[in-house]
């Protein structure tokens, strides 16, 4: 008998995340027991208003484009899911909507809180035996997701944050007497990111110090190395997270005066560079640079790597194939064989034990004084960015998907 | 009669500026009558003090790899050259190193400043008829250089911007109520950077607003801009020049407190974009997200633009060329023949034409409104980001020159 599924995006966008789209999609698209491959717009957000499109009027040449596009195709959306012990209308419409439209796997790609998402969905389901399977597809730059080896959008952040780090340590060293630049990148508890700049080192352009939240940070160490660095150099390139703390574990950034929080209620970091480079000018009087990667790090695709978006892809095809084979309230993860060769398989894991937690940089990946990351970082990262990606350019420029984005019409009621 | 060449690197780095370099030397050391071809560390700066490199110690092969390797190889300098009318002893220095070292022609890569320093030499060596040519070739991100349709670096940097706009842009649709964004893009006076944003929307992901400091900027206006694009699209992509101006002609940026010059007595700017931002959080209570490009505008070569480097090695190549036919105090310049198809001719221009001066952008390539930029400014940059550069990759990622900089032994006095 045939059954339809369907697939939404959710969370932070990602330069992989719409390769694992097209992963599913694809595959399931060539499966002669699926009626419709519906994607919803917005996440959970659009499957609960009904903005839902189906994949079959989409162009399947335009579709390849997926692969090559930066961010979330189908819209994304911050969306935190009530327990359904307090309230299950938000479940009932989520069930009456799968059976109008004869849904029987329902596929969300996203990070923790999506992952939570999910988790509530399948639970809900499973606990009135709903005949509808679910199925997470990780997506994060931050690669904080806990039981994967890594998580699709990370390879592609380092990739672009590492050549970036590169061509500013060739900048900054134009001079005989330079700045201390300091380059802030994402990462709110885990240094994932931050540590990704030391693959610069392996071409020789790797920043001199990498701060990472995981790390005890010293102000007083942290002067006197910027002071014997810039001594001997000329200039100093400082690695960050936004998310250090000083040793009492209060987030740098708090010095300021000035700050927000996101919809979450977490607060909305980005400045720390800023609080450190003022220190430096203050304390040791040298000119200061900061420079903050922000968003081009979750979206830069020019600077993807294609070890990512193929593993990207692979696990949304894989998502298909696990929930063909009756998995459900599970995420597909990829487990490491080897590094070198780089050999990786693609595994579940139940929603359970991944839902809302927070995988940190190991402190074997941290050097003694908590200015560096070792030699077993590089081996565990190096092959995640192996490969460039063809995208499509067009007047000098990449192209993204445009998809035609036509909402269904079915009745609701 | 043989004789030898030097070349110095002046000023902020480009993507293309090391492309010059490649095409100066890689013609001269070709040339049977020229000895040695010379290299200045730090321009000026390396210059007076005899920090020299001779070409002939480098590996041929590393060198073409000058091509795709972004900042100043040479290493740079900002270097205020003093009138010869009140000081002669530094251009008494520089006559006994050419004299020494048998240099009839001296090649500079440089910005308005850059140019300046060049047009003194020049002038004083003809004053006192020393027999060494001066010859400046072009470089600045900026494109603010008169004379020239264009100058190498530019099509690097606006090739990267847009790209980079594209892809923020496909970030910040992902959700239905996002922010209003703003990205801050390098120029002082001039709005030529900024206004390469708007190439973004040959493929439908420019900016909503740009704005460049050759317009006039009503907060007022663009309040309400702001305010009618969020309620239409529920996001503002917002593209601005860090130099951008009030009614009144005062920085916007002055309205911080804190505020730095640099070594050329300049306000040192970045950080409009937050000012502005805060003005639309606090009247329109909207959220908000700043971005500043920064360095990685001037050094961003894994998204250059082969056009872009191409010519930058036809302008060191030129600036040889043109020598050996006996010119002197000029600085080789592009002139467009046409646009479609894309022709330029490499042509000569007297220094004190260009020295310090700026060239702003057009204010026919400004709308009425002074927030967006015109199809003729489309016309005339869409074939500078022609192509993409193939740079070498190892591990991942953008390997660079690797110069062995041995410098030359000689008697100074």
């Amino acid at each position: 008998m045939k059954y339809s599924i369907i697939v939404g995006q959710s969370g932070g966008p990602t330069a992989a995340i719409n390769a694992s789209l097209l992963g599913l999609v694809k595959t399931s698209l060539n499966d002669p027991e699926v009626e419709h491959v519906y994607g919803a717009l917005n996440g959970i957000d659009g499957l609960l208003k009904g903005q839902i499109i189906d994949f079959k009027d989409e162009d399947l040449t335009e579709l390849e484009k997926l692969k090559t596009t930066p961010s979330s195709a189908l819209g994304s959306v911050r969306f935190k899911l009530s327990d359904y012990q307090t309230d299950t209308s938000v479940y009932e419409k989520l069930c009456h909507l799968f059976m109008i439209l004869n849904i029987k796997m329902f596929f969300y790609i996203g990070g923790n809180d999506s992952m939570d998402t999910c988790c509530k969905i399948a639970s809900y389901l499973m606990k009135i035996n709903f005949p509808c399977q679910v199925i997470g597809i990780p997506k994060t730059i931050d690669n904080d997701l806990v039981e994967t080896d890594h998580t699709p959008g990370y390879g592609s952040a380092i990739k672009y944050i590492a050549t970036t780090i590169s061509e500013i340590k060739a900048d900054i060293s134009a001079y005989q007497k330079g700045k201390v630049t300091f380059v802030e990148i994402m990462g709110r508890d885990a240094g994932w990111l931050t540590a990704g700049s030391k693959l610069a080192s392996l071409n020789g352009n790797g920043p001199d110090l990498i701060y990472l939240p995981e790390g005890s940070f010293s102000l007083k160490m942290f002067l006197e190395k910027v002071e014997n660095i810039y001594a001997k150099k000329g200039h100093v390139l400082v690695a960050l997270s936004e998310g250090l703390k000083d040793q009492e574990g209060r987030y740098l950034l708090t010095y300021r005066s000035f700050n927000s929080n996101d919809d979450f209620g977490h607060l909305q970091l980005g400045g720390v560079g800023e609080v450190l480079a003022e220190k430096v000018n203050q304390v040791l009087k040298l000119p200061i640079r900061s420079i903050e990667l922000n968003i081009p790090q979750r979206c830069a695709i020019h600077a993807g790597s294609l070890t990512d978006l193929d593993e990207a892809y692979e696990c949304g095809k894989w998502a298909f194939l696990y929930a063909k084979e009756g998995y459900t309230n599970q995420m597909v993860i990829m487990k490491r064989i080897s590094s070198f060769p780089y050999q990786i398989e693609y595994q579940l894991v139940s929603l359970e034990k991944v839902a809302n937690l927070v995988k940190k940089v190991p402190l074997d990946y941290l050097n003694k004084t908590f200015d560096d990351v070792t030699e077993q970082y590089l081996d565990y990262a190096l092959p995640l960015i192996k490969g460039e990606v063809k995208i499509n350019y067009e007047n000098g420029l990449p192209k993204f998907v445009n998809l035609k984005k036509k909402i269904i019409s079915f009745n609701k009621n």
